[in-house]
């Protein structure tokens, strides 16, 4: 019988090119035989195929007499750090960053800068922005380092051609195509920072042995500390490490919860990015947590952004939102006032904290009945702010999952944060592994 | 280069089969030149597959002066309706249900019984199932047709085992496997109604050109009635047929909501139907909708089914759910009796199914926000009771949903409270389609 359909012998040399340099990506430093069993090749074909990887300078042959490599040592092959680099962006209400990630997943480079991007023009925004990504593409250029790529976090509804910002409350932005606003120097697209965060959370990066004081830089470590939910009271328990013992890698179905300004969400399905059939979904802080509550500059009311977003968290503190960010620019220094005065003490932040993990609770608890996920995962600044946050959220879960034996994991990401610049610029290096042609071409 | 990995001639014999088969199931009547060209096999190969699936009985040939065939008419292949058929049971908290239908997804038989199921030992209400499973075999030898397998449908969570009840609250079952207990001739499973409710509305059966005197017997003929949601008051609008003429076939992205006495949900993403890690996607009935409202039978509040669930819409009616039971046995029976109500103008009816269209609509928003379907079809009860349901429904999207654009639809199921059953049969069908080569072996 015949095959079903014809491959073009150049689909066919993609498909090897990726499968050899994921199998390398996969597994560590590997010899040519251990990639040939790994994807079904035989030796010859193999070595064509890494002959082409290693031209393109993707993968590199580490030499002989490497400690702990198995065979022959000298044939065994790396992902290059040395090559192609992701860079990803982060486009924030008050703050950019670019950061640049090597092939093997680790942070080269990262600028971050405080920036009133709220109600500011799009072009005015991009034009700091580019001038950012130059900054690290200089520093990478000395590190031998060229970027394939850049992708940029917005926290706001993209559309599916991924340029265009449809929606970006916090921002003020709708309805504008980023697209001839980006730097034209490598293939750029737009990304949602809750998705991107998604995806960090995914990945972890399988790189040569990296030892004990490298794992702070690596891009993609599984969360050590986290939180299984629902059988009571607030109580530590094993989170990704000991769900990873138990599988090959990391969740494969799970919820990302990120929040920022806003609160957003991504789903992870089958080891799959789910993004909806136009590509908004994951608007968890639009989900309805006190029906006939506070109005929302969505339109509806009793979002949960009303009650777990950092302005509500900052009123119900006793704050004034605005001067708040003037004393703490930057998201991350209004998250560490935040935790320095509920560690303090300070009964209106902690009864602020604790209304907004309710209020996430509530809404996480209606999503699980829907998904059924494996694991929730809090991202963002929830990450920073769990200890206050996670009980309320672990005491809905209790209360209001459907599953009998309330199996969903509660997880408390370790990138906080860092997560969706992060998972921009992994999205670029994924593209490589996923089409490594494209760089060897070039 | 060699392919990645080797395939054995027993499973290449499977995928072609399988192949061969839907392409004349999605195309309907083809000659062997049509199903070669389409699934991309040389025309011998094609024969030697085509001779194996008409002895088997999954294929007829029509015979040459059929109307309407392209090229040599007797050559032409169809799914053969006196052959393999499958099985669906329904088992109801207060009724019971089997049908067949054939491979062309036509209803052959179907018997219906109302029982008290409610806190009723399963192997009692199983025993009963069982008798109405050989009543429709015996009616379906006499046609020449034979169970391929049997799918029973259940409102509650099912395990991955499609075997175990984990939980059916309003059947008062917990952690039953009915493997035992189901009839042992064929192939037998379990299911949740509401995703086997999503897999007919889902399937529409290509047949050979039914007329219209055929179309009420059809299983999953596309909704006629449709609306189209959140851009104001109720209004009516092109439902599923228009979305047809868009894109070649049924939404691929969608959320199935059923109601009988609970409410499920069934998601379909990228033409998949989404189980979740444990199998209880779907909880829709267990969304939050008032937090601190009623209390729910799973242990949390103001769950959706506490409002827009039969009892809750009985109760709301001034009507006293044991007796409406009573005397308006089967659920059919109470959808009439609410739908006569209201339609006569019952002011607590109409305030009732208003106040369930509300809930409703607040879950579904949210669960639109966070999973950006394509599409909302309302089946089960709900479908019987539209017209007074569905402006409570929109008028919450319109408000709350994220999508600045709202293009969500919401759709009535042409359907109804026999998706279930009908989702139950077709997934025997569908199993038949997929792996032809169990049926052409036995």
């Amino acid at each position: 019988m015949s095959a079903p359909s014809p491959r073009t012998q150049q689909a066919l040399r993609q498909r090897n090119l990726s499968l050899a340099l994921r199998a390398v990506a996969a597994g560590g430093p590997l010899s040519r035989a251990a990639v040939a069993a790994r994807i079904g090749m035989t030796r010859a074909g193999v070595a064509a195929v890494v002959d082409e990887l290693l031209r393109a300078g993707l993968l590199v042959e580490l030499g002989p007499g490497r400690p702990g490599t198995v065979g022959r040592p000298g044939s065994a092959l790396a992902l290059n750090d040395r090559g192609p680099c992701g860079l990803g962006a982060e486009i924030g209400v008050d703050h950019l960053a670019v950061c640049a990630v090597d092939l093997t997943g680790r942070i080269r480079a990262r600028v971050a800068a405080d920036a009133a991007n709220r109600d500011r023009p799009p072009a005015a925004v991009l034009a700091r922005l580019t001038g950012l990504v130059g900054e690290v593409t200089e520093e990478l250029r000395g590190e031998g380092l060229t970027p394939a790529g850049l992708t940029v976090a917005v926290p706001g509804l993209i559309a599916r051609d991924e340029s265009t910002v449809v929606r970006a409350p916090n921002l003020g932005w709708q309805g504008v195509d980023l697209g001839p606003l980006l730097p034209s120097a490598s293939p750029a697209r737009v990304g949602n920072e809750a998705n991107l965060g998604a995806l960090a959370e995914q990945r972890v990066p399988a790189g040569p042995g990296a030892d004990e004081a490298d794992r702070g830089e690596r891009a993609a470590e599984p969360a050590g500390a986290g939180h299984s939910a629902g059988t009571g009271p607030a109580r530590p328990g094993p989170g990704r490490g000991a769900a990873a013992a138990g599988s090959p890698g990391p969740w494969r179905n799970f919820l990302h919860v990120s929040a920022e300004i806003g609160i957003g969400a991504a789903l992870v399905m089958d080891g799959e990015l789910q993004r909806g059939a136009h590509g908004f979904a994951g608007e968890l802080g639009h989900v309805p947590v006190r029906p006939q509550g506070r109005p929302c500059a969505c339109g509806g009311r009793g979002c949960l952004e009303q009650y777990a977003g950092e302005e509500a968290v900052l009123r119900a503190s006793g704050l004034d939102p605005g001067r708040a960010r003037a004393a703490h620019p930057g998201p991350g220094a209004r998250i560490a006032m935040l935790a320095a005065r509920a560690a303090d003490g300070d009964a209106r932040v902690r009864a602020a904290l604790r209304e907004a993990g309710g209020a996430l609770g509530i809404a996480i608890a209606g999503t699980v009945n829907v998904l059924d996920p494996e694991a929730v995962v809090l991202g963002g600044a929830l990450a920073g702010l769990a200890p206050w946050v996670v009980p309320a959220v672990e005491r809905e879960l209790g209360r209001r999952v459907a599953d009998p034996a309330r199996t969903v994991r509660l997880a408390v990401s370790a990138l906080g944060a860092e997560g969706p610049l992060l998972g921009a610029a992994l999205s670029v290096v994924d593209a490589v592994l996923e089409a490594p042609g494209a760089v060897a071409a070039g």
